[in-house]
């Protein structure tokens, strides 16, 4: 994700990984609402949505009084509403593709992942570290051998894949011993000189310890299985997402993957862990973890002739004291959150973690923002992680604990609250409630103003998305996928209702305001192909046969080129289009529909400042803020 | 596409083309709705979707009482709810390499294009022509060296690319004069023994020449330049598609590109053909013809920096006498069907003849199917030619005539009757009302019944799509997108309300009379993967949460895989989505609810027949008709 942002903003970049391979089986899977917005935004949400399989409806199976487990409840998967997009499930290997693709396409000089290569010193000159020009960061690389770069792999008496060599069960297989065995290859080594490194380097970051850093928290006694398996069962529930507390056998989560696949999550009561807390790995093998499921399952019958691959793991709930060294190393990921993988959130909030990330240090590398906004990495997504955490543990403990026999069974887990929990988990794992707090990039919200001119775009969370039409073409869009990663941030106008004469003179005052030569539109810098750090959209809620876009929008909002005339694709209308409805979309965002309001929205599509359309005095300031502004523009008498 | 039914069905293949690339720019661009569910049912419509320009209204423009041209009309561009679909816009070259992809995804033996390759003998063996297992075709093919098979571009002082070398205009650049100066390498040559040839070799058709066919038919006087630019105009609806008819200059139509491209058609009233019917093809250049465009958008200005392709041609409507020579060897596209390019129809019409074709051979071929299919090729699709070129008539006096001065004006075009002509043509050009008439592929619906047990499903015309859900994970599906293209015909069994005790009973029935050893599902022939020639889809009218897969449905509809457990993605339901809303499906079927029917579906989605559940032996007649059947299944004694 981190070196999408780069590809995609023209930022010189290297990506090296330990491993000789991308993932082929297992690993992560679920995708959530939050993640597909921002594919889309990088320009491949199309291909995960297609291959993957759509998870619509959530099962409840609990035991009856009888102590059988029945079908107590349905809810959807994913909230109807909340996203254009639902969870979805694809295997991780198939998401690195769709990464590596895209990296290649967007990337100039060619970003391609460098397998085999390790790092083995870093060192931070701080010195230097406020100098936006220095290369402060020395990174010491090795190459790998094939065989160094490939990981040892479990194989308990079965000849599947198995994951558990990456397992947190599991001790060996780390850096110093992969360090300790190329010593052999002497002077194989690289110094690199970045001015920003990031890693994410996972659960056991190698980075991290570099910096000294640490993760807190805690293991739980909680031991889970995980296996991909094509199942062969009378279960009739077995493709939908299903959570199963059995009365005595633990409990099972099941989620239906593509091609066929089933993933397991199967809760080993029989296996727990030892005085030093570690669970015993010789317990965990296939044959235990499918005998706990089919436990659990019972009466109902499970078998399998192909499993894709398995694992174990031991729940554990931990975030990181530091996400950032001088604001020149960066972690992400699995470096500075662990928790259980249950509710499809690990890949997620790690790719999130970055799509925050990428862009503040690509705008800062060019030269386009100031360093004083990369704390905001920390500031936001540390809360995002310690609520993530805090989530995790009341979830994993609901799920992991023994359904009650009635109400007096304090002991026991209420499945009422269980449903309750996971409806509420449902909404924060999509994605789309996380709010960043205000600082540089996000206006203070607390006067009001803001909630009052668009109720529906509140500061500090992502730009939601209602369709719209293009005024000159009139095809639908969602308006959402007109705001692509491409570094810019936008100005979003809201112009309401131009014929109005009134809210005509507002929209032309408003546009020579942000049109003069020291505005940010002209000031701010320039990325790859010239473009402005800065673009202007515009939805009107005039009726699109009424209006014309040379005629009633100012040119500013629809600049001219030289070589390819006016530009057709900035500005849209709230109407009804022909074949998609009507998206309503002042009504979702909450502007009024005759005087509308202003909109600056981040690189990542948060929103960050709204205002009347009088207050570019604010704005300026928004961007003032977060963009390294220049001298104004040199204007040719008219 | 001829090709793509080759990979999809497995059955070895080569392609030549003279040509030594594929096209870059130019040529054919408009994708009508069911040249996109064709591409559905290959796999690749989305890509087609993504990137081209979606035309969604067209703007008719005409002169005023005062002689200056302005906004009459507005239409959509696609008929609302005709498809899930709408009419695109994407150059040629782009849709070539979404086949050539596609073959490559889908081709067991790599079938490839042989490029620069040029067939020199074709010979039919006649006394082979009917045994199923002969290749009585002969053909000699001849390698170009790159020289010979690069056309010569005709550059009149203009450094873009232009098409005119492909246009009806020229004479040169054909096979004769490559053949004639490719003797120089005699014994470059290789001859080939083929069960099939199909020759898709455009309007001057080697193939058809060689076979001593004509097309027939007559050139009319209307010459039209065609420009793709960049336009920089203030011409307020260049991003629509127009309909603009001057007073006295000659009618134009625009159809908006991708990447900001604008194709214009323009009539050019000032180059008429000389005595022998041919246009002086000297009098055509990019000046002429941009120069024509202006003085009809007037009082509008236009001008260009960038042009990326341009080309002349002169109507003409012309359809094969013959399509296929003793059902070994067949023509399709240019080949036999030549008319105006305006309505979109070109690379539309001539994909879905072997569309239409490309399954009959490859069924033949693996002994599917018997021979006796193949003549439906010609029946099929020359009464499409023929509608086509009809069509065009009418359409192209309409649009290349002089608008009416007022209704006393007899020689001019009425604007009424050409915006009624347009909006019935846009009926014709979708696609979805071809109706192919009875035959062993299509039963006789004469006598009324079938029309009455599915009124929304005509038989000969397309399986029409609407949402339903998998009843298995309650995901929903446009009802179309599980009848792939991968040579099955399937059956559709509209299972009705199966929680009634008397429905349900009919259901058991159907299913145990299709279970049986002789029936079609157990004797008609195998693809590639050991799948049975004919598949069955349920949807039934039941509400989902009150049926279960393995409960209410019998084992024939979801049947049982000893590695892969149940097959869960054969029954569906028409029922509301959380999503997605609900589909309404045995509404738009036009099928009773309650007792549904049986629908039997071609390889290319059309309707073939329509009976009772009752009815086993009408439907055991209709596949004894259009497959070879073979010997009962030998049943293990239960």
């Amino acid at each position: 994700m981190a070196a999408a942002w780069m590809a995609h903003c023209g930022v010189s970049t290297r990506i090296v990984d330990k491993r000789n391979t991308k993932i082929f089986c297992g690993q992560a899977d679920g995708l959530q609402c939050r993640s597909l917005e921002i594919f889309d935004s990088l320009g491949f949400a199309d291909r995960a949505w297609k291959e993957a399989n759509h998870m619509i409806e959530i099962c409840m199976w609990n035991p009856g009084t009888d102590g059988v487990i029945r079908r107590s409840d349905r809810i959807p998967d994913t909230i109807v509403g909340l996203s254009r997009f639902q969870q979805i499930v694809l295997h991780q290997g198939r998401i690195e593709r769709f990464f590596l693709d895209n990296i290649k396409k967007y990337s100039a000089d060619g970003i391609q992942v460098e397998r085999g290569v390790l790092p083995e010193e870093l060192e931070i000159d701080e010195s230097q570290v406020e100098d936006a020009e220095a290369y402060p960061v020395r990174v010491k690389l090795r190459v790998l051998t094939e065989e160094e770069a490939t990981p040892e792999q479990q194989i308990s008496g079965s000849k599947i894949s198995d994951g558990i060599f990456r397992s947190n069960l599991m001790v060996g297989d780390d850096e110093e011993e992969l360090i300790r065995k190329s010593k052999a290859r002497e002077g194989e080594t690289e110094v690199v000189h970045a001015k920003y490194v990031i890693g994410c380097d996972g659960a056991r970051s190698w980075t991290r310890r570099a910096l000294g850093f640490e993760l807190q928290g805690e293991a739980t006694d909680f031991i889970w299985g995980v296996m991909d398996i094509i199942p062969i069962t009378d279960f009739p529930d077995i493709r939908m997402r299903c959570a199963i507390h059995s009365a005595d056998n633990g409990s099972l989560m099941v989620i239906p993957r593509e091609n066929g696949l089933v993933r397991l999550y199967i809760q080993l009561k029989e296996v727990t862990p030892d005085a030093s807390g570690r669970a015993d790995k010789s317990k965990i093998t296939p044959e235990i973890i499918f005998g706990a499921a089919q436990k659990i399952l019972s009466p109902y019958k499970i078998e399998y002739k192909y499993c894709d691959w398995w694992t174990a793991y031991q729940i554990g709930q931990r975030v990181g004291t530091r996400f950032a060294a001088h604001n020149r190393v960066f972690l992400a990921g699995d470096a500075v959150h662990t928790h259980s993988p249950k509710a499809g959130q690990g890949m997620n909030v790690s790719m999130q973690d970055t799509f925050n990330l990428g862009w503040k240090i690509a705008l800062v590398a060019k030269g386009i923002a100031p360093r004083s906004i990369l704390p905001t990495y920390e500031s936001e997504r540390r809360r995002v992680a310690q609520d993530l955490i805090d989530f995790d543990h009341r979830f994993a403990a609901l799920f992991s604990g023994r359904p009650a026999k009635d109400v007096m069974d304090a002991e026991g887990v209420s499945m009422e609250e269980f449903k309750d929990a996971f409806l509420k988990g449902n909404l924060f794992a999509s994605g789309l409630i996380v709010e960043y707090a205000a600082g540089c990039l996000v206006a203070d919200g607390t006067s009001g103003e803001a909630k009052k001119l668009a109720s529906g775009l509140p500061l500090g969370m992502r730009f939601n998305s209602f369709k719209v039409l293009n005024q000159a073409c009139a095809r639908p869009w969602h308006f959402q996928e007109r705001l692509k990663a491409d570094g810019r941030f936008r100005v979003v106008l809201f112009a309401g209702n131009v014929l109005n004469e009134e809210q005509k003179g507002r929209v032309q005052r408003f546009c020579q305001a942000i049109d003069a030569p020291e505005s940010f539109l002209h000031t701010s810098g320039t990325l790859d192909g010239g473009k402005r750090a800065v673009e202007v959209l515009t939805i009107h809620s005039a009726k699109r046969v009424d209006t014309e876009l040379l005629r009633d929008f100012p040119d500013v909002l629809h600049p001219f080129d030289e070589d390819k005339g006016w530009d057709y694709n900035k500005v849209f209308v709230d109407d009804v289009s022909y074949h998609e409805g009507f998206g309503d979309a002042y009504k979702g965002y909450g502007v009024d529909p005759e005087r509308g309001c202003v909109v600056a929205v981040r690189p990542d599509q948060y929103v960050g400042w709204v205002g009347e359309l009088e207050d570019v005095e604010g704005l300026q300031k928004y961007f003032e803020g977060c963009l390294v502004l220049g001298k104004a523009k040199e204007v040719a008498v008219r």
